[in-house]
């Protein structure tokens, strides 16, 4: 089934330990699609600027990825400029140009009307709304979010949160928006405000799945499952690891015919081949080169990694 | 087979956002000995003053603890007073008192000598050496240390590290020790060091076994294990996890008769659950009370929150 995505489709320019690449091909929506393209048909919304060319254009269409939503448009793209020279697991932004994103009204194509899928990466939650609106029929809706989102636009984003069946954040942006230090009691805080399921992802640690499950005695059960992350023996860059998680979790389990609780595992290992992936090469770059079967080769990886037997 | 554990028998003051506690039974020894007691025969090498009376020989000797190798000397015993208001993973000392523990000779009771196992819990490596030249014999040594004898005491504990098998540290010891940030990199370093297993320890995110296995093509490979830490929705005071993660992973490898790669992975998830089990009330209490089965039962839950079927 196809997963239509909204979010952005930027430029980067990144600086690392391991070097340094000028105005590479980025944005959550980038990340996301090229992860899930390997598991199922993704379509793209965003808005691109007229630096926005056939080469960029080359990079979905090698992996099937719809992108009659991409909206070109007078201007430059949205860019991003950050480093991780002190902390490899957080990104010190140097600036930040909307450009043509700061004036984004998302159109969906009608060819889009029938993904079964939606996720909504992290941008303002009044465009995740309006989206999330606007495409009422949609089986199931996953969605990300900021600390900026949560601290300054609270109640557009509680909107948003009534709308999702999955919400997938960092535990920082989790004990934020629950307003609570301990996961679980903060996990149990942000899945009263809407999601049925919520994804904290930890960085190199791996990420947490929290769901609620029919319980024989006590109604609905706080039920949790844990991912690790794959010791990298060099993070080149972590760049989009977190939306290449998201495409990896969500293609998969849009590749399934049924959402079961066995589904939703192995999504969450597919996760985190995806992040992990991510962070071998600058950008995109590793993304644009695996094959399915490296894929399933670290899904055997992590499970060596974390089964007893 | 038997353990011998040499290290702290402590008063501990703790104050956490669940309460306080004034001078309740602590020390590395302590939690150690009691968390690897349901696994196997532990034997303990310490030093406690006149403060240290029957009430507390008591909560050895229900688990069946070797005291014999108790020291009791005139003056206090070794006393800490420390706090986690901020931050429930950190904790933050108010005090320090050595005590007797400062003019700490240990000593080997006869009865010790055929301990097939050795931990060497977090104290002077100078001490620790001595225990471990004393006794030759031993199958497997493990050992623990921190931050103030990696940066201080650098000479002393690199002799410690020859004559281990297994060493038990968190993350930021880990990078202290090897000189490096990423944590593979970091866990090659330390291992070049002498101990052919690592275990890093990452408090709420569980931990990480590196260890070296045979590889066909390329010599020696290392390989990784990775336990999660269970969510707790309530962290009453997180001392003596570490020391009880650390008595669940040897004692239940001490009590299996080889080991295998899969005795070693169980051995993490025991680790686990013990100092799951540690974080749920103050001190001691909880280890004091939990038995075999109720250890079982979460054994199994850890297995849930890591398998994928």
């Amino acid at each position: 089934m196809s997963i239509t995505v909204v979010g952005s489709v930027a430029y980067d320019s990144i600086e690392t330990p391991a070097g340094r690449r000028e105005r590479c091909l980025g944005g959550a929506a980038t990340y996301f699609s090229l992860a899930a393209s390997f598991f199922t048909d993704v379509r793209v919304i965003a808005v691109v600027g007229e630096d926005f060319g056939r080469k960029q254009e080359t990079v979905f269409a090698a992996r099937n990825i719809d992108t009659r939503g991409i909206e070109h448009t007078a201007g430059k793209s949205f860019f991003w400029e950050g480093s991780y020279l002190e902390n490899i697991n957080e990104a010190k932004t140097r600036s930040t140009e909307l450009n043509v994103f700061a004036s984004f009204e998302p159109k969906i194509p009608d060819a889009y009307r029938d993904s079964e899928f939606l996720f909504l990466a992290n941008i303002d939650p009044i465009l995740q709304r309006r989206v999330r609106d606007a495409m009422p029929n949609v089986k199931l809706v996953a969605g990300d979010t900021m600390n900026y989102w949560i601290k300054d636009h609270r109640p557009a984003l509680l909107e948003v949160l009534k709308g999702l069946d999955v919400l997938l954040i960092n535990d920082t942006e989790a004990r934020m928006l629950a307003g609570n230090n301990n996961l679980v009691q903060a996990a149990r805080g942000v899945m009263a405000l809407g999601p049925r399921a919520l994804v904290v992802k930890h960085g190199e640690y791996g990420a947490t799945l929290f769901y609620s499950s029919p319980s024989k005695n006590r109604g609905d059960e706080l039920r949790t499952f844990r991912a690790p992350a794959l010791p990298l023996k060099e993070v080149v860059d972590p760049t989009g690891a977190g939306d290449s998680f998201a495409g990896g979790f969500f293609g998969y389990l849009a590749s399934q015919p049924e959402q079961t609780p066995t589904a939703w595992r192995h999504a969450m290992f597919y996760g985190s081949v995806m992040g992990s992936y991510a962070c071998e090469r600058f950008g995109t770059e590793r993304l644009q080169q695996i094959s399915r079967a490296e894929i399933d080769a670290r899904f055997n990886v992590f499970r060596e990694l974390t089964h007893l037997d």
